[in-house]
């Protein structure tokens, strides 16, 4: 499975230089766009190039439903997933009208969502199941499954890179994900499941406690894993996998890839798990309000753009973040020089 | 003075269960739009509506040079201010890149830049004169140039007003005004001096050292003032008082009011100093790198949504935070409820 994906560090220190020699030469004092300059400086050497593009923006947002649902660990019922991803087609859901607002191209996948689904032009049919299995009773996904949506995951990110798409966010829905991402989350951070596990979209101090008790219960069934791939297959879900896919063919490809919340960077770590330098290719969006996420950004020594507390995932942080990744691009790209403008430099 | 403006507090408990009722009818989990949801609320009571609207933004930078340049607290020659304000009239500026991007007006006001600009069809000329006296000595301006500063930012915003003007952001640009600013800041926050001293541009430590004496002498000529107007005109500078006269007028007018860094925020204090309510028509748009801000947003019961380590002013980090306050009104505008998207509610 690792030899699939090809990806290079972004490292170079050559192209570095130039690169923060042409930031230090904008008409503004040293380091004064703060994270704007890191994240330039990144697009650069994620493009190989001292005038990086924002082209073609998309954003997949992947739904799957999950059988760890059985073991009653969140606080809405399992048809939110599908209702949510009918609303998405109608246009109605925060990440519809973020998107919109930031020029993102919104696309909504099934990625195994227990619900039959009229044709719908802007629904793209990737359904692997109508739903994963019970993950605290069985492997969520059989391997084949697992591999399948990756693969899917990987045909549409290469798809869009061939139509010119230079960046790539990533969005979900699925009831009871976070239940996945935090099990990911602990089986690879080694962080405490206190840590890892949240309130999700609204447990109580009981569902809570329950869902803790849950994921133990899952890591001790599959802790003898070892396999990266495996261990997603026993503890991910459809849209995880599809998601982690995705980001390996960006990587490969040489798109950035904005992250947005939980579940997402929980996707990065099984990602990461496949090929480290995959993190390479990541800006990311936003710290969630979701317990857990903070401490996984730490562990992936990752500088989040936007901190509002967000907790809705879709893909809304991400979408709210790109105008922020475009400002980045841009300055590189338009600013004026000292030279250029005819402005005094600092006299120190 | 303080008569001349009526500012009305936003405080309306009626609306504002309204508005919460709306908010948490909206398809997501309850408080899931974090800091959006804190926006939506405030916008509806700023506009006394439950459907607030972003019409025409515009981005006011305010241009002016500062007297106290002659004790050489600044890393900058003063020349930088008139030659960055030819850097936004020829588009190049950080500024012009990101409030196009934003789709925010731009406005440029030479409100007292020592420099005879060229008639330029995108300046606009409320030149009270050549730069502040030097306030280490003297009152930076007279009581009548402050009172014409602060006329003038309130024209301008009465005049965006009457064109269905809803929200105004301000920025700066006047090598010093961070001196200014401090000097503000310590004398309506009596916070220490070295929390309110910074910097600026990129003074060195014995520069930072200098231009803390600076601001202590300033602090000191000036000590026996209480009218905020004449503290203002005393310790301010004409792109200062400008904007607060704008700031003034724009809270009497209910429109919303977008903060920049560390000078906007130093006029706030000022703004707030002759009318306590004007905050309530402030959203916050981000704390910046220079020392001093967020002791002063602290100072403020401040929350801005950006904190990306920037310290440009110019009105940058407004530009940056406005797609994100036109997020937090078209959530509570266009996104479906529960109800009209027929997705299932909280089963606990």
């Amino acid at each position: 499975m690792p030899s699939r994906y090809l990806i290079a560090p972004i490292a170079n220190p050559e192209l570095a230089t130039r690169l923060q020699q042409k930031i230090d030469g904008k008409t503004k004092p040293l380091g004064a766009l703060g994270a704007l300059e890191s994240v330039a400086l990144q697009l650069g050497l994620i493009g190989q190039t001292e005038s990086p593009r924002i082209n073609h923006p998309h954003l997949i947002v992947c739904a799957g439903d999950h059988g760890v649902t059985a073991e009653g660990v969140s606080a809405y019922p399992q048809e939110v997933t599908w209702q949510m991803v009918m609303n998405y087609l109608a246009g109605g859901a925060a990440v519809n009208l973020f998107a919109q607002a930031s020029r993102f191209q919104l696309l909504v996948v099934d990625a195994g969502v227990n619900h039959a689904f009229a044709n719908h032009p802007g629904l793209i049919d990737r359904k692997i199941g109508m739903g994963t299995a019970n993950m605290a009773r069985e492997a969520a996904m059989t391997r084949p499954q697992c591999e399948q949506a990756l693969s899917s995951g990987t045909l549409l990110v290469n798809d869009l890179h061939s139509q010119g798409c230079t960046l790539v966010g990533f969005g979900e829905m699925g009831i009871d994900n976070t239940t996945s991402a935090s099990t990911l989350m602990a089986r690879w951070s080694a962080l405490p499941l206190d840590v890892c596990v949240g309130r999700g979209a609204g447990l109580n101090d009981a569902g809570l406690a329950h869902k803790r008790q849950v994921v133990a219960r899952i890591l001790a069934r599959h802790q003898e894993l070892t396999d990266p791939v495996d261990v997603l297959a026993a503890m991910g879900g459809f849209e995880i996998a599809m998601i982690v896919g995705g980001m390996l063919a960006a990587a490969q490809a040489r798109m950035a890839i904005l992250i947005d919340g939980f579940i997402v960077s929980a996707a990065l770590l099984a990602a990461q798990a496949i090929h480290p330098h995959v993190t390479d290719y990541c800006v990311f969006s936003h710290t969630s309000n979701e317990r857990g996420h903070a401490a996984l950004l730490n562990h992936l020594s990752a500088r989040p753009l936007l901190a509002l507390n967000l907790r809705l995932g879709e893909g809304t942080g991400a979408a709210l973040a790109l105008p922020l990744v475009e400002a980045a691009a841009n300055f590189l790209n338009q600013m004026a020089s000292f030279e250029s403008a005819g402005v005094a430099t600092q006299s120190a």
